[in-house]
């Protein structure tokens, strides 16, 4: 079981990305830094193109094929330009030029700025808007019925800002589904064939910032129009392996650090969903024992594993719980500037140890504030 | 001075980008990479709006501010996407929807593809195309008549692949002109105003792969079409200061060490240049006096003081020299698979050490096997 990481000064960092790390993958990496074993440079130093990244490279896909029971057909890509450029390459490689709209469930902040990314590169349907619920609601699944020619339905799988989650892989007909797990990734286990193109930026759940993975199905990119710029055309990135240009070596370096601990530590994905699972219900649990002092915002069903988001009574009481959930080092708990509140983000690679801390400060916050 | 980088192992890496690193940056980062001072957490971990991050990235800034003299009208960005992503944003922000053609300077093979992609999006002139003289060449440059209502005029600084390299800035009336320097940035002084904009990619002269600099006149972002994909359109990273999305924050703590361990070791970029045309004189020297033996790629008056590119007399020579240096911990000296032969890339970061080693590898090599 992987309880704690507290160590060298070192606190409990509840932010929502770049988020905490690993420390045995921190204390590797340290470890190599100057002088990568039997290479004598720094990982940060050696090329994109020679043996020892490339042996990278292919490890970490490996990993991630492993891990995810990635089938072949499918390709693993590593790209730069966060989430925010994959809004706009999605629509630039799959949807301009076409007839046919994309289907857009908007869940929260992340499914609406990319909606209107899509937008303005071909037709775009909101097949769901969950503004009208403040983004605390998911689409009742049943009640949805998309173009079953559609070029494609983007939906987010988790929505960070809001702290609601889709607890399994959606899958409409013959549509092809491209998801942004970029906060949820590697959490739980999924079904790969429902998937056209599954992306996340690893900044959340599996690594630093700076480079984002795109799982897609070969056949998608038949139809990829010929005049888009050579970085946005998603079949160079996939001809030449993530190695078009300059990839970025050392985030795919630490990912594949993150996937090496995750199958050490845990071996599966079903071990890393109960750990999600256990890690979460710790904090609802204070929410709902404490009900009218914490406030969660999601819909119960909806519940988020990845991010609790919650409000206190009042703008005092949260500022004082921020201080003082800082003096004891747990950190980074503010909510997203556009919900307020508080957030806790507990990725794969918070430590029980963490949560169990919070839990415990909430509970006797609790009970001297209430 | 700056003398070695050979300790715990470490070779001396002529590779062309991602390239060698100062060895105290490399120790910095490894004494501090489990924990900030002060912040608890790595710099991995931390937030990009954080307040560690935020003075990471301002000291940045004030650092390129002074090293380059870099005036307050001008932004200085740090993106993603690599040079690559440069060559389509480049022609999408300033081209794009216009009349007036880019022209743009063929010396070599990045110039060429900057080119390439440029023609997607607008009108462009090929003002001067080496391609005649197998990029050994640069132009005339009294003998250049470019549209003096153009766009912009677009040129690469330093052509890393064939090493040859303008050493003065260049200018052309009122032309905004735009600046491939990927591979020469920092290494001298220059007079930024005759810039509209100027980019980098770190992984050559400044820090990792997974950042590029722009440095961008403000007044260029009047004219910026309002169609472009969010990521795309400079005014977005420059209106919130390169935190439009996640940035890539590990690499701009990388190129913020550089930058301090240039000011440091050298006090200004004229130390900087006279140390660069100290090394290159080196290894031109050997070339020289082992003519017939050595070929140097470039015509004389226009060699690059970065990457130094020879070839041998025939290919079984070229792979024991390859083989011989290498056993000497002198690596990555292949020249890029286009040119073939030898190409030495000797950064700012390449202690003399190296270089002199190189040279001297280089003068018993001729003996043994003229």
């Amino acid at each position: 079981m992987y309880l704690s990481n507290s160590e060298n000064g070192r606190v409990y960092n509840f932010s929502a990305g770049p988020a905490t790390l690993p420390l045995p993958v921190l204390k590797q990496i340290e470890q190599e830094l100057i002088s990568l074993p039997g290479v004598g440079s720094s990982i940060l130093e050696i090329s994109h193109r020679g043996k020892a990244f490339i042996s990278i490279l292919e490890e970490t896909q490996e990993h991630l094929r492993q891990l995810l029971s990635i089938p072949t057909n499918y390709k693993i890509l590593f790209l730069q330009g966060g989430g925010r450029l994959q809004f706009s390459m999605i629509p630039m490689n799959f949807l301009k030029g076409r007839s046919e709209e994309a289907e857009y469930l908007v869940t929260g902040t992340w499914g609406k700025l990319a909606a209107e990314q899509a937008k303005m590169q071909g037709p775009v349907n909101i097949l769901y808007n969950g503004k009208d619920h403040n983004y605390s609601q998911l689409p009742d699944l049943a009640s949805l019925s998309p173009n079953p020619n559609a070029s494609y339905l983007h939906y987010t799988s988790n929505e960070t800002i809001q702290g609601i989650q889709f607890s399994d892989d959606l899958q409409f007909g013959d549509i092809p589904m491209i998801c942004d797990a970029s906060s949820d990734i590697l959490h739980r286990s999924l079904d790969i064939q429902k998937y056209g193109l599954i992306y996340a930026c690893a900044q959340k759940n599996i690594g630093p910032a700076g480079v984002t993975l795109v799982i897609v199905r070969e056949d998608l990119l038949d139809k990829v129009p010929n005049d888009l710029p050579c970085y946005l055309d998603y079949r160079n990135h996939a001809e030449h392996n993530s190695m078009y240009n300059t990839s970025p070596t050392f985030p795919i370096y630490v990912v594949n650090l993150v996937c090496r601990w995750l199958q050490k530590t845990f071996g599966d994905l079903e071990s890393v969903h109960k750990f999600s699972q256990q890690k979460a219900a710790l904090l609802y649990e204070q929410i709902d024992t404490c009900k009218g002092f914490y406030t969660g915002h999601a819909r119960t069903s909806d519940r988020s594993l990845m991010n609790v988001v919650f409000r206190l009574p009042n703008e005092e009481l949260t500022t004082l719980f921020l201080q003082q959930a800082a003096d004891q080092n747990l950190t980074n708990l503010a909510g997203h500037r556009s919900v307020g509140g508080i957030r806790a983000s507990i990725y794969n690679a918070m430590p029980l140890a963490g949560v169990q801390e919070l839990a415990k400060f909430m509970a006797n916050f609790y009970k001297k504030n209430s």
